[in-house]
């Protein structure tokens, strides 16, 4: 477990929840291993502008915190599978949620310009 | 609207929410002001452990993004008080189900000890 998620766990649960899906990619990243187990390119693919460095540093901060498993097969070239733990796959209802009210803030946004 | 909000308007609406609702304390603050708007100290002695200058920026931060309103009474001394836009309001359900999922998190992690 990272420290930001160590202290937050003397806090409360919502700020255990930020520290561990705070980062800017990390929910998408969820969302989209939600669908399916994803090799490393399918997954840039799904998410074009996150830089490839921080697709990596969330890749492995979410391995850490016990949301993403990363697999690696041996094959030539070697495959990288990146899949949802348990805990991961628990966290569909959130992204549920987030990415409806995420929908409804762009559209008020949108409504008052 | 902050800049970050605005790039994330660009991609989804997960990433939106990430946005607005990405850094610490911030959804800790909506969850208080979901209950009754309150003064910059009663915010305060609700949240111990955040720094007085985070608490201020991520004040400022979710006014900027339209979740806080910010109230300044003509008192000596003058009373500043914090409460929740129907923006703030929507996000009733986020905080809930991410409340639910940081408890779950906790729980799994303390059980593998």
């Amino acid at each position: 477990m990272r420290d930001p998620v160590a202290t937050a766990m003397q806090v409360c649960p919502v700020e255990i929840a930020t520290a561990v899906l705070g980062g800017s990619w990390k929910l998408t990243i969820v969302k989209h291993l939600l669908e399916e187990p994803l090799r490393r390119g399918q997954l840039k693919r799904r998410i074009p502008l996150a830089p490839d460095r921080t697709l990596t540093r969330q890749l492995r901060e979410l391995e850490d915190d016990g949301i993403v498993h990363r697999e690696v097969f041996d094959h030539v070239p070697p495959m990288v599978e990146y899949s949802l733990t348990e805990l991961g796959h628990s966290l569909a209802p959130v992204v549920t949620v987030v990415d409806s009210w995420g929908a409804t803030y762009r559209w008020t946004i949108d409504a008052t310009k």
